[in-house]
């Protein structure tokens, strides 16, 4: 974006020295008309793919191959410059206005209960695990390089490339799972795991060129987790705390009635990315914060919306974040297409990918191993789900971020060899692993399992997860009887619980305007007669 | 945003050379942080405003003084230039992402018939007038350079700022219009002429600066004719073509059917800004070609859409044009706050307001008076509508963005001094013209007034227009009796005969699935009672 200083429609007088504003902005406009019609393409071919229940290229894969047979045409063929700057992969673009959507959306689409009963071993998979990764694969690296076996990286390049590569991608994968329906616990497991990771390998990452510029002679291995961990509970507070204020400026503002429809929708829009960026400016992580601002929005915020302000908002998300998911793969495939690769260290890529399998081994099985030791025997993770959890880590757009910042950070080459080994194992995975997910959970008989609560094979889950499980939306259930109320809350109380006792008890009546259960009379000033008129005046 | 390198999210580590990235990430935060909390508080203020229903701060007023505010606090505290730079106003980012939705929920929101019967005028006052009034504007700074009155400026840079300074805008008027409730011609004249004579005044101002930079020796003024309307027809065609492509793609494709509700969106969302691009593409305007997409898939394309997906897209739409025109007026008030200006010039603002009221003046009654030399008697244009239309053209974000443009074109501190001008007629239009609006109706009684077709003092004017006027979407008349239909159709016929009889008999059948006038077997593969169900998936 930073090669286009002045653009603006209107007519191009084909002029030599004013003609260069009207060149630039055609070639913006070229530059996004290709865009959209690769996005169009994406969701068209996705959608013929999923219709015939062809599972070996899903929609990310084949918008990744999208981005890379129309980046690699446009590498033959000699596009001009100026147009190609709108395709180069500019991190600040991705971190700033594709990612947050993605990761609201997750956690605004999650079941809150099987994410919160595996919080432990989610927390411990994230970031236990992703230590374990980042170092064993830094150090396989580091000896491989010692043994003449592959390129050779000073140590601490080889730790952040083992930062950077451990961080894995919840996109592909969990598509298919939602597709194909898998049990909720490994599904929770998957997610969680992948969305708290790339907080910690950035975290890692930043820590490792720190240690690398040899600025932080005090950042020892004590400071470095309470570090992480200080950020992890301020970004989680910070997305928590926003969450709450927005529970209640729509219980207490009267929105809900009034035809105010279209206000009430673009504050609650507003409040996600408020909170990202929220976190950012405060130096801590805002995937964090945004997925736990989703996770609280869509618990205690959305029930005090208008009903047609509901359906609005839901919708708004899901396709506000599935734009941002293709254009992610799309955006990828075309960079890679475009770069510069330096080739010459095959040893390299081959022998990294043989590492991260190793270290991510050695990751699921040992945190794992630690969980199940905690864990009552009939909540133990099996070993299907280890193998699942295991083969599902593919790599995406955060490690191929990271890698691109790594050329920046590492200019004698090491930078360019990372950025091509990361490239390498972002398209190998993307289309191996995520074309062969439906064949593993199929193998792994993980697919429809009922071991807390299956699914049906259904396109959308995360919908199903919260009418299926035992969670129901607080504005829902008014109509069951007291005494099925009386045994709900009975088996909650049993089941997980404190949060549920306190969220029941305080949290929801205090946030929401519709408790349903003890005091119907503790209302916000919104009869709830008047929902659900927001929409008339559109159509 | 050309400042950002590198920004990524995670732990910023204090440090000295990684450090670096760290801060400009929190900037880029603290940023987007500032900007998401005015669009909170222009909102919210809007909101109390209306509800008090105090029309002297409309909303677009209170968002350009918010703006003005924190930009002047800003500047005296000492903001890190880092974060400042969020708040430049990048014409890029204006263009191209700002300036789309609006103009398309101009066309989207549109009730086509008062727009296509006063067509005819609506392009004599966007070319003829916007022509007038440029030329005006820049004789009379001209003449008041030589007489000292004035900065004395070039005779070419004074017609580049009479054609940039002619653009009107049609946020702030149009929304006290939609307010207050006005007839639905004189709306259709406001609206009309304030969307297409910015395509107008940026071709006027790229031709003048060509002429200036002596490229062109061979553009003579019948060529500057030739060359508009070449832009004014390929961007509309481009834009009725891309709009027909849209209905025909959602009369076939059957995406209305099958839950698909969020891939209808999805693609029905790409088109607008598909036309935009294209138009750009190819060196037309996109502003006139999402304009008239806007007005098609509106017409055409969204009967096709299933009922979930119509109620969804309109919301959608409405939705991201508010966040943009907020956004802009926002944008502006703090850029304006943070520029340097040079306010030596006092007299030439003093002098170029007198001007353009004069030139305002010019455009508006002489065109009038040509429209009504072609006009039947009962359909000429009232004074009090022409003196309504020469008060309402205030100035906007389209003078502010090519006046911005100037300051690169004009070095040798010309632009400077038209920068400083167009700022203070952007500011003291929007405030005075923008306040007064109101008042200025009722002292010329067109408030409420039932010419053609009046409308009650209600929120929302275009969707109104829709159903007090004639006009009713092809959808909805299939309950209509045939004897009515006959009726109906001999007065349509009668009205705007050619146009009306095209659409009904030929357009309307063609494009949407459901024509439901003559042959209701002429339908689409859906089946209409399969519609409406998309939504409950969401919830």
């Amino acid at each position: 974006m930073e090669e286009l200083i002045q653009i603006s429609p209107g007519i191009d007088p084909h002029g030599a020295s004013s003609g260069q504003t009207g060149k630039e902005q055609q070639a913006a406009g070229v530059g996004i008309l290709l865009q959209i019609m690769m996005l169009v393409l994406s969701f068209v071919l996705g959608h013929v793919l999923r219709r015939h229940k062809f599972y070996y290229l899903p929609e990310a894969s084949a918008s990744l191959l999208i981005g890379l047979i129309v980046g690699g045409l446009a590498n033959i063929s000699n596009t001009e410059t100026s147009i190609r700057a709108w395709f180069n992969f500019h991190e600040e673009f991705f971190f700033l206005f594709l990612l947050p959507p993605i990761i609201f959306q997750s956690g605004f689409s999650l079941a809150p209960k099987p994410f919160f009963s595996n919080f432990g071993a989610i927390v411990t998979f994230a970031i236990g695990g992703t230590f374990i990764a980042s170092m064993v694969t830094g150090v396989l690296v580091y000896l491989g390089g010692l043994m003449f076996l592959m390129y050779k990286l000073p140590f601490v390049e080889c730790l952040m490339f083992g930062a950077l590569i451990s961080a894995t991608d919840p996109v592909t994968v969990l598509s298919i799972f939602q597709e194909l329906g898998t049990d909720v616990n490994l599904y929770a497991l998957v997610f969680g795991e992948s969305v708290l990771n790339d907080a910690m390998a950035i975290s890692l990452y930043r820590t490792m060129s720190l240690v690398r510029s040899n600025a932080s002679s005090e950042h020892n291995f004590f400071m470095l987790v309470v570090r992480f961990l200080e950020t992890f509970v301020g970004s989680m507070s910070a997305g928590v705390g926003v969450g709450f204020i927005s529970a209640l400026l729509f219980k207490y503002a009267g929105l809900d009635i009034d035809n105010l429809q279209n206000l009430e929708s673009c504050l609650f829009v507003l409040f996600p990315y408020f909170s990202y960026m929220l976190a950012e400016g405060l130096g801590l992580s805002g995937i964090v914060s945004i997925l736990f601002t989703g996770i609280v929005m869509k618990h205690y915020a959305f029930s005090n919306l208008s009903e047609s302000s509901q359906r609005f908002v839901s919708a708004f998300f899901h396709l506000i974040s599935s734009l941002a998911e293709t254009f992610v793969f799309i955006y990828m495939g075309f960079d890679i297409a475009m770069e510069q690769h330096s080739w010459s260290h095959i040893g390299f890529i081959f022998f990294s990918i043989l590492f991260i399998i190793i270290a991510r081994a050695a990751n699921v099985f040992s945190c794992a191993y630690l969980v199940n030791l905690a864990r009552p025997a009939h909540r133990k993770i099996p070993l299907k789900h280890q193998k699942a959890l295991w083969y599902s880590g593919l790599r995406g757009a955060m490690a191929f971020a990271l890698a691109l910042q790594s050329i920046h950070d590492l200019p004698e080459g090491h930078g360019q060899t990372i950025f091509t080994a990361t490239t390498a194992i972002v398209v190998l995975t993307v289309l191996l692993i995520g074309g062969s997910t439906g064949t593993m959970l199929e193998a792994l008989q993980v697919v429809g399992d009922s071991h807390d609560g299956s699914l049906g094979e259904t396109y959308s889950l995360p919908e199903n997860l919260e009418r299926n499980h035992t969670y129901i939306a607080p504005t829902y259930d008014v109509e069951s009887s007291s005494g099925n109320k009386f045994k709900m809350k009975l088996k909650e109380l049993h089941n997980t619980a404190s949060f549920s006792a306190l969220d029941k008890n305080y949290l929801t009546p205090f946030f929401t305007s519709n408790n349903g259960d003890v005091d119907d009379d503790f209302d916000g000033p919104t009869p709830p007669s008047s929902r659900g008129n927001g929409f008339h005046r559109y159509g």
